[in-house]
């Protein structure tokens, strides 16, 4: 089932079904106004909302022209925003263009920061740049939605609260990143509104790419018409979605409607490209010294897209220009 | 204008208005359902409430009593949770006792952190003590409530978005601190769930208290029974609301429901006492060598209040209970 928020005026937007095909969409205001609603009461819309999408993939009922331009972010707003750095490849590159070294535990405990939830950007709007010297830098990542997630959930146990999957562009202002956490309390200006992809997909979507906690596909960055990575989404994800649950719940409880983020997807293998530009620039420091890649400007774009093993776009597009303010 | 949040079965509770002696309430879903309705559409619904605050005041409409026990957190979960540090001296005596250095930038850059804020708990909650070892602490702080807030609001415009004030317990794992910041990505494990005070009042209830974005009123910590602070909340208030609303707006906006913290209040006079068990403990080592005071323990009580100029209490008391899980 995939599930989108289409703009209507409100600032939660309209929760609607859309086809697996992503051609068709369906608003579903009788069973859940806004997706937060959905998820509130996840126990009775699902069934609701599983029937309805039958309907519209039989064609029993008539849906209109889905257009990710109409879509708000699947969570216009959420109650957190809890992102990982669960792709140790990343970890380690980032790190090191900012000389600072990986955490020792970098292998058995999670990274992960709380980012600001309370606006959060659609898939097609533009990305907001006030100063080209804070350094803006897009992160391709996967996400996921939970329901109700008790303290204490162990890894093993978490699956059931995944309710949706979708795509993230973690825009970050690489150049406030030092300053900021030499401060000790960690990413605040640094981490401006996330972007997310027109469509949320429950994992039953994902069929067998969604294998333990991960998805095994390859998430392609496009940045300004060209491909900068076509990053394989599953085997390096040191901790998987059921880890990283595992590790926030080790101390409070998640109220449904949380996303919960990957970190930057990231491969060892150079050939699979990046999914942010800060590895781009580190890479290019170790080959000869110095960055050459500058970071984002205005006018530059960023298609952020997901393909299945036919080729077909899981979750729509994250299609974002930088737009000077 | 005073307002609580009951109980009600629902997640979101039942917006209510209290009289100013916090003796009656008035149940107001006529005029939005929940706090977060009346904070999305403030224009509206303000006007109305206050109406029907002066209704109740004038004995127009009759109240019911009100207990503090019936309430949950004036927003019992918030779009976002920011929680500032504008006291120097709490600064400064917490790194002490973990032997960090204050930041540099201290005095002209504020610290904030992003907390959890999809479950907060009520004025009266226990709270969870599922390890003694994690080093459980009260943090005893003022907090205000924003409306929809853009980028780029500057402290000497931050006036109009302070809808509400309240007082906040953010409970804080002291011993879970050291191995998450040395990780480098902030707090989180380390901030379970706060809570908040049974009413936000509006910034006019506080009469020239109110003053520069600051509250010039002392605030209580009775811990077990006895008096551990008296802190006054606005002298040393370094950073004040509207300081830190023109930081944290730098590179994005805010949704109508956003918590803002002060940080823990805490004063150089030590007559005043303390707002923190971490403190109690760094001025413990710093005169004997090391700390008495142990951290929270089941059963242990935690009483928080602020009171007026008539000793009149402005937003009811937070009074948690440690209870062990």
């Amino acid at each position: 089932m995939k599930l989108a928020t289409l703009r209507n005026g409100t600032r939660d937007g309209a929760l609607a079904l859309v086809s697996a095909d992503l051609r068709a969409c369906l608003p579903v205001a009788d069973i859940a106004p806004t997706m937060q609603a959905a998820l509130d009461d996840w126990g009775r819309a699902e069934p609701l909302l599983r029937a309805r999408a039958d309907d519209l993939a039989a064609g029993r009922i008539a849906g209109s022209p889905f257009d990710p331009k109409g879509c708000l972010s699947p969570l216009p707003r959420a109650y957190e925003w809890v992102d990982g750095s669960a792709y140790l490849n990343h970890v380690r590159l980032v790190r090191k263009a900012r000389n600072a070294e990986p955490p020792a535990t970098l292998e058995t405990d999670p990274l992960v920061y709380q980012g600001g939830s309370g606006v959060l950007l659609g898939p097609t709007d533009d990305i907001p740049l006030v100063d080209p010297a804070w350094g803006l830098d897009f992160e391709s990542e996967v996400a996921v939605i939970l329901g109700d997630t008790p303290r204490g959930t162990r890894a093993g146990d978490a699956a059931p609260y995944v309710r949706l999957v979708m795509l993230v562009n973690d825009v970050t202002l690489r150049n406030l990143i030092p300053d900021e956490l030499a401060k000790g309390f960690g990413f605040f200006c640094s981490k401006p509104a996330s972007a997310f992809s027109p469509v949320a997909v429950t994992p039953d979507e994902l069929g067998e790419a969604w294998r333990n906690g991960r998805v095994h596909l390859r998430l392609r960055s496009v940045y300004n018409g060209a491909l900068a990575g076509d990053t394989e989404a599953g085997a390096e994800m040191h901790f998987s979605f059921y880890d990283l649950i595992g590790h926030i719940t080790k101390t409070r409880a998640y109220t449904a409607g949380t996303i919960l983020g990957s970190g930057t997807v990231s491969n060892v293998s150079r050939a699979r490209g990046i999914s942010c530009l800060a590895e781009q620039r580190t890479i290019e420091t170790i080959d000869t010294g110095k960055p050459v890649t500058p970071f984002m400007k205005a006018g530059d774009t960023i298609a952020i897209e997901m393909l299945d093993a036919q080729g077909r776009s899981v979750f729509g597009r994250i299609e974002q220009t930088v737009a000077a303010q």
